[in-house]
């Protein structure tokens, strides 16, 4: 993606500066590039209006937690992060990216963020070819071991970067990661949700995984309409079974796989369909 | 640690720009920072002559393979080591740390690099404390996953980093990690050796772990002084009833463990001033 707005923003967010994103803005001993020491969001914007802004604030500052990063003040960031959408008002879609990092490792150590926005976000069209792949954690690990960060939306990606090349090269587009013990976790950059009989069900995060803020407006939207929900736990025979699956991510809503692990299976076109027009109806 | 040597360098390492390393050197869509998507090596410079340089490079260029990164033509980033390192042959020990970033992610994705000067590299005084952590993998999974990236040198080094912070709330300086089925793998940026009777042993790296370049100095330094070594699992039982511990990395050279889960352990000072005296004769 190319930027096209950029805030950088101090410790407390209080004072953005404006700068061009295509300009250096980051040493080399930022902690963001040495370690991939910080945390990000990424958020769809409809006409200069942040969509779910507060579910993933929440999110970001749940993440500020886990990693022992000084609590952002969320007040201070949704003003930067509108101050951002307001440039991009004149645009049907944008996408905003927000990241905290732990700061410079040459200097004082002062946390960092900036504040990226993006007019053209890629959209994901039709259905997606998905892949489960081992995560090679218990799903107990989170409790066990909280250390390993899982359930944080850390910069350290470079393990869920190799799962999509991983998918790619067995010509798919997507990726279900699969703990040891035999349960659907979540995506590289995605919430699973399954349709088991009447029931829409997706894992609980208590297994490591990030809540998704996607897939928890897509299930108001299910409920409104009369639907069952669920958040419980989802084996892999379960997940092969199912009668219809989806991948939620802010910037590509619910999208319907169409096959799993190379098999073709079934769609349903209503729900994708009441989903997708229920996320475009949201307000921030 | 503060930079004060800093060269770029493109996909090729061909053409080195110096900059000042306290200048902002890359835009906030640069992989190394949105995904921690790149690989990097340490290395000390002694009066200006980088130790195991070669060993460094060759294990660059591995975890090159891992993440499906160009590979990178080692002498012309040798090339540029160098030119970093006689900048700094007035100190008696600096380091250098080069990095390899997939790229931008708003351009045309070509792999930049960097190479970083420091004349002050900070020195690990006396023994240290050391602490066991769940790695949360089973010991075989850089074979049944490779996605995972288990022995590759990633920027995504956030989870090594909490590790080391729930190593400090335990009281400790450093952690050694453990697989779930109870082998000694490594520790976040170290090598683990062990005197287990009159042999010194360090674990495999088909475990999922780095080649130890400082380990693997240490254990010529150790054999040409007619100790016997091994490269062998170690389970964690074999760990707390070993002789002694070390933790190699290249800045602080083999660092003898004096407490291990909290439990005061016998040292072996004599070899610890011989792997140093020995570490300290090299040549690159």
């Amino acid at each position: 993606m190319t930027p096209d707005v950029l805030f950088l923003v101090d410790a407390t967010a209080a004072a953005p500066i404006e700068v061009s994103p295509h300009d250096p803005a980051l040493t080399v001993t930022q902690l963001a590039a040495t370690r991939g020491d910080g945390i990000f969001e990424t958020i769809v914007v409809v006409h200069g209006v942040p969509q779910a802004m507060r579910a993933h604030l929440d999110r970001f500052a749940r993440s500020a937690r886990m990693l022992d990063l000084p609590a952002p003040d969320l007040d201070a960031w949704e003003a930067v992060i509108q101050a951002a959408a307001d440039r991009m008002r004149a645009h049907p879609r944008a996408a905003i990216k927000y990241v905290l990092s732990r700061g410079d490792e040459a200097g004082e150590n002062a946390t960092m963020g900036w504040v990226l926005g993006f007019v053209s976000p890629p959209r994901q069209a039709g259905p997606i070819r998905v892949v489960t792949l081992d995560r090679g954690y218990r799903s107990d690990v989170a409790q066990t071991s909280p250390w390993l960060l899982q359930g944080a939306k850390t910069l350290s990606y470079a393990l869920n970067m190799a799962a999509l090349r991983e998918a790619r090269r067995r010509g798919a587009d997507d990726v279900v990661f699969v703990s040891t013990d035999g349960l659907v976790l979540e995506g590289p950059n995605s919430t699973v949700i399954a349709r088991v009989g009447d029931t829409f069900v997706t894992p609980p995060v208590d297994l490591g995984i990030l809540p998704g803020t996607t897939q928890h407006d897509a299930f108001v939207v299910l409920a409104a309409a009369g639907h069952a929900t669920a958040v419980r736990t989802v084996t892999v025979d379960e997940l092969r079974d199912a009668d219809a699956l989806w991948l939620c991510s802010s910037t590509r809503g619910a999208a319907a796989v169409s096959h799993l692990d190379g098999v073709e299976r079934s769609t349903d076109d209503d729900i994708t369909a009441l989903i997708a027009t229920g996320l475009d109806a949201r307000k921030a």
